[in-house]
């Protein structure tokens, strides 16, 4: 989920065409890198689209540059914001409290609400939790003496994407690289002995990370779903199997279909694709441990571990049906990745709340706590229940709205406000509307050249990058089981673009080059 | 090269539909293998087209039965076909004289010969020969009591395709089946028990041979360009890349592709893909052994191997230029993949003429002969020099037109005569005409039911297969430095369909169930 790029300083570029590209690329070296990225796209698999046709997913011709502290911080962080999302989402009555502040104007989240509450009152049947986070980082400098910081951006507990065409554009961009600089004296050797970064990378490839989000994502669901076995025991009659709750329209269905492949290739683990809507129609919870089967045949298979892939945005519950099956799944036996807990904790108003000093120093380690403050950017809420503090922060914003983001509490992209957009809603709001929104300190990130493609179409310019980087984590509340990062994910969006989602086409997949 | 499924007898069944499919597989159930077989081709790389968007290679949903004995003959077919058409391309005074007696109504083979004799007469400037090769069978059973036999179709010496895609679909069949198969109780597994050949394959993945091809024919390229560093010798200012000659057009370019990532991959030999019409301005032979080198930037680029992907139809040579290009590639001290002689060492006329014991044994040791000659179906010339031999030909043909098939010599598919087709044809040449044809006995092959995916559409029947045997060879005349089998290719099409190549979408790709 999130596909969302956050905005930058304003920088505004006119998007140049192929074949006036930068870094001073020549036009037919530029025409060279994108046939060959397009093909070995398609040649491993890089790819959206469900139907017959499959187009290569939106990327970058070539790595980004990324600050090497930056990037070994951001991997640092990867455990402690594991560790507080599994205390966020136990601390019921906590996250019950802080998510109520805001749902006034927001159903969906005021819904999900009430589903934990539910689920809570009734007793949690599985205490095992799986989450696979990304948390996205974008490197802020508002200036050119400033020192560039880590800012996180967001954190994503359910439906973290691009796992699996992340880890082959790694490989692609990899492997495309060391080909070019294995040619010397050719012009693409030539053309990428003039980009500083890139000739670092053409002798010391240890600057180009590796990126295992794939396997490493798989081992994590393998644990978790041999934990579960462990915990069910052996019944013949019955097939443990994974379950990948999707939408039934999901364009990015490769990147999925990735983390089944793999998950079947390196620990023979079965997944079963279904969505929301069939649940209540095809799966049942059996006996008093509540586990959840799905009637199949002559056997019946039982999910092991119910993996969100869907069921992030209002528009996956278009009907009750489909919050009859999430509440199903979620009093279910299954191990849940994310459960409605790990959910909320997702929350724009929960990573407000645990910016605050003394609210994280609740749930996590002084030391640890130092580090992930590190990373917070300014968070403000527009609490009803302190009115001249949310008047303070609307009075700061319109002075200078240039400087803040407006962002809604759920997820999906292209829903935040910025500049005179902001400044007008903010002013219009009721102090309940308000409410439902948080207000984030504007990220200034450097630009870099970079080219572009998105079908056949190269477009070069200053451009920004966002890293994400994935979480893993299993624990039941006395033990962890497991708790580690777990790969990357970077994109690489025209820095005069103020919202872009890969799969929309407005950012591309990408890869980093490290520098010193 | 070579996408054609040589005919069988003319089963005249319907095609059937999804909701009507075969062996009583349920519709759900072909729905569910469809879409699974449509994401993890895409997800592997099992894709046609070249542009922005590429669609799933035409294929069988699942593997197709085949006999063990005759697979394993096949294979071991390999080492001696490959013997045999190195020595027929080094015996350039009796390849010149076989080819010439066709090349009245054949300009294109009669071009090709002309630049042999070309390159002959000059000296050839390098000894040794790289051979992709791919040997089509098809199982000829014209009766159920009669005994199954092996019957070579045909022997493609240059441009033999899809090894990477194939290699990638037998990985798939192996891991859906499997996967399938260890969900006891599901549909798909109750529905795959059904079926005798794959309910085996449940329990036994060895009647799924592994497919080495994609790597093994890299590991071949990358011999011969390892023979090529060491006889060339080093210089600083040049790097040996292996030249893919390819269409402009092309559209299996995925499959070519596939071959490309794997030799960086495997063994950093990079690959520059060329077409003929860029030869000429791009490639010059320098010094007195004619190396081939292409300018570039500050370098120069020498070309190891000289693998041909285009060039086998008069298409790939629209103008002058064309051939101007494929002479300056002969000519030159590159290991070509195939030369000129290998090239002519694959027409029909040449497989029809060794097809005669004396011939043969011309060139291949008496065992060996012995073991070929028991995969020849009849094949007929039609002498200009015998003409009373060519009538007699003509006489049997015409009695009896379902059991021939009149083939042309140039190789690409859809050219073949059948039934009354070919009775017409052959009593209106001339007997110049007919001489640049050979006949051959018609193979009327087992059907067996198969489910073929096109786009999203699948469609079930009775339907025959084709397999084809890859083999390598390396070789200088004097040495034999590489001779083996490099794994399959097996196609499947409706048994109704007289021609079809999977590019075309007549026929899909598949992978060999053996039984015993």
């Amino acid at each position: 989920m999130a596909d969302i790029l956050a905005d930058t300083g304003a920088v505004d570029n006119k998007r140049r065409k192929l074949a006036d590209s930068v870094a001073g690329l020549p036009a037919d070296v530029v025409s060279h890198f994108r046939d060959e990225t397009l093909h070995w796209s398609a040649t491993s698999g890089v790819l959206i689209g469900a139907d017959s046709t499959f187009a290569h997913a939106p990327c970058a011709l070539l790595p980004y540059p990324f600050p090497s502290s930056l990037f070994d911080q951001a991997k640092s962080l990867a455990a402690p914001f594991n560790v507080l999302v599994d205390r966020c989402a136990r601390s019921t009555d906590w996250l019950h409290k802080t998510t109520r502040s805001v749902v006034g104007h927001d159903p969906f989240t005021s819904r999900l609400l009430t589903l934990s509450e539910t689920v809570t009152s009734e007793g949690v049947a599985q205490q095992l939790q799986l989450g696979i986070y990304r948390s996205d980082y974008m490197v802020h400098q508002p200036s050119e003496d400033a020192a560039p910081r880590l800012l996180q951006v967001e954190l994503n507990t359910i439906s973290a994407s691009f796992a699996a065409l992340s880890c082959k554009m790694s490989t692609l961009h990899r492997s495309l690289l060391e080909r070019w600089g294995a040619v010397p004296g050719s012009p693409e050797s030539e053309a990428l002995k003039r980009i500083p970064a890139l000739a670092a990378a053409l002798g010391d490839s240890d600057v180009l990370p590796t990126n295992g989000s794939e396997p490493e994502i798989c081992a994590a669901i393998a644990a978790a779903h041999a934990e579960y076995v462990k915990l069910a025991g052996g019944d013949e009659r019955v097939s443990p199997v994974v379950l990948m709750i999707v939408q039934p329209t999901e364009r990015n269905v490769i990147d999925q279909r990735g983390i089944e492949l793999t998950l079947w290739a390196n620990h023979k683990i079965p997944v079963v694709r279904i969505s929301l809507d069939e649940i209540v129609t095809r799966a049942v919870l059996c006996g008093p441990q509540r586990r959840l089967r799905l009637s199949c045949g002559t056997g019946s298979l039982e999910a092991s571990v119910i993996y969100f892939r869907a069921g992030y945005t209002p528009n996956d519950y278009p009907s009750q049906v489909e919050w009859d099956g999430r509440l199903l799944l979620e009093r279910s036996f299954g191990i849940k990745c994310p459960s409605i807990g790990q959910h909320l904790a997702g929350t724009k108003k929960v990573q407000q709340v645990v910016a605050d000093p003394e609210e994280l120093a609740r749930f996590v380690a002084p030391e640890h706590a130092a580090r992930l403050r590190s990373c917070f950017a300014g968070l403000y809420g527009f609490d009803e229940d302190d009115l001249s503090r949310a008047q303070q922060v609307v009075d700061m914003a319109c002075a200078a709205p240039e400087r803040y983001v407006l962002k809604p509490q759920r997820e999906g992209g292209g829903n935040n406000l910025f500049d005179e957009e902001l400044k007008e809603a903010l002013q219009k709001m009721t102090p309940a509307e308000r409410a439902s929104y948080i207000l984030m300190e504007r990220i200034v990130a450097p630009t870099h050249p970079a080219l572009l493609m998105k079908g056949t179409q190269v477009e070069g310019g200053p451009s920004i990058c966002e890293l994400g980087i994935y979480g893993v984590f299993l624990g039941d509340g006395r033990r962890v089981l497991l708790n580690q990062a777990a790969g990357h994910l970077l994109r690489v969006k025209m820095a005069n673009v103020n919202e872009g989602g890969v799969v929309a086409g407005f950012a591309g997949l990408g890869s980093p080059v490290l520098f010193p």
